[in-house]
């Protein structure tokens, strides 16, 4: 269902193994990044009603996961602090065209494969953390990420007919898949 | 209580009553500004949970207030569209100091005036504008301004004294005053 072209790999769970309170850093500012970007696309987009309504939702639930993984670093008196971010973002973000409606597709399509892949991360992470309050925070969030990649393939289709859109989808999987396969040296969520 | 340093004009009442339709439209856009001022404060001080928390409310409130707009523009039939905003917000934010903290200080006065002259104006449309369901709103909207003014004054304290913060809330206020009074020709929310 997810497009995703492979598996997460065991050297990221040795990383997450190894740097929980990292991880956990690092995935609140994740969520802030994707409240942003859904925020990005309002302004970007802003006559599409539909797109607008979807992103609405979309901040404020990314919003709110932002604040609660904050809660949670707090109750485990881990302090939140700026990190250096994964490359994965940025090297996914290289990948978006310039013209529109191109730029359009790519972007939405980009967010989704974002959210494609954190799904399937929280869902490794809820079967491997030894941990009950955090596999049932990453069982809530797995949902979530799931739903918002749908809402993005979706609106993607506005900006291109069906075929062109899982056509460039499937090609940005591909690309999605070596990124993720290269990973960071640093523990984050998409290293 | 809103420290704003002149009343608005009847030049700008005369621009409300002649351009109705754009002066919603403009509405609707500083919602969606409103709603991404406060998602860039989370981004520039993401670890000062206090003020992360306080923008978090007031992006969702802000989104949800840009949404009721575009709502009523549907029912009315007057078609959403992008227009050239007042030049109200770019004066002020030039106003906006470059060094931390009394960037920060700037940022969130500069943030916080513009609410109160948005709460200032709503209640005046709202005695002024001849429309059951536009003056309802106006009023839930004056109320929420109000709220979101005092949060962001409060906020400021946290990057400077109560003395240097109201200081500089009296000296941003009088600039305010300046720019608001010479308005803009073209209808706005701000003109």
């Amino acid at each position: 269902m997810l497009t995703l072209k492979t598996d997460s790999s065991e050297r990221w769970l040795q990383q997450v193994r190894e740097n929980l309170p990292e991880i956990l850093i690092d995935h609140a500012h994740c969520e802030k990044k994707a409240a942003g970007c859904a925020m990005n696309l309002i302004f970007a987009y802003v006559e599409n009603y539909e797109l607008c309504q979807e992103m609405v939702e979309i901040v404020n639930e990314e919003l709110d996961h932002f604040q609660r993984v904050l809660d949670l670093l707090a109750r485990r008196g881990i302090k939140f602090k700026r990190q250096i971010p994964s490359t994965y973002g940025r090297r996914l973000n290289d990948l978006v065209r310039k013209d529109e409606p191109q730029r359009g597709i790519d972007r939405l399509l980009v967010a989704g494969l974002i959210e494609a892949r954190s799904c399937e991360r929280f869902d490794l992470l809820r079967k491997h953390v030894d941990d009950a309050e955090l596999s049932d925070f990453y069982h809530e969030l797995f949902e979530s990420e799931a739903r918002h990649y749908t809402a993005y393939v979706r609106l993607a289709k506005m900006f291109g007919s069906e075929d062109v859109v899982l056509a460039r989808l499937d090609e940005l999987a591909g690309l999605e898949a070596e990124i993720i396969a290269t990973g960071d040296p640093m523990p984050r969520m998409h290293s």
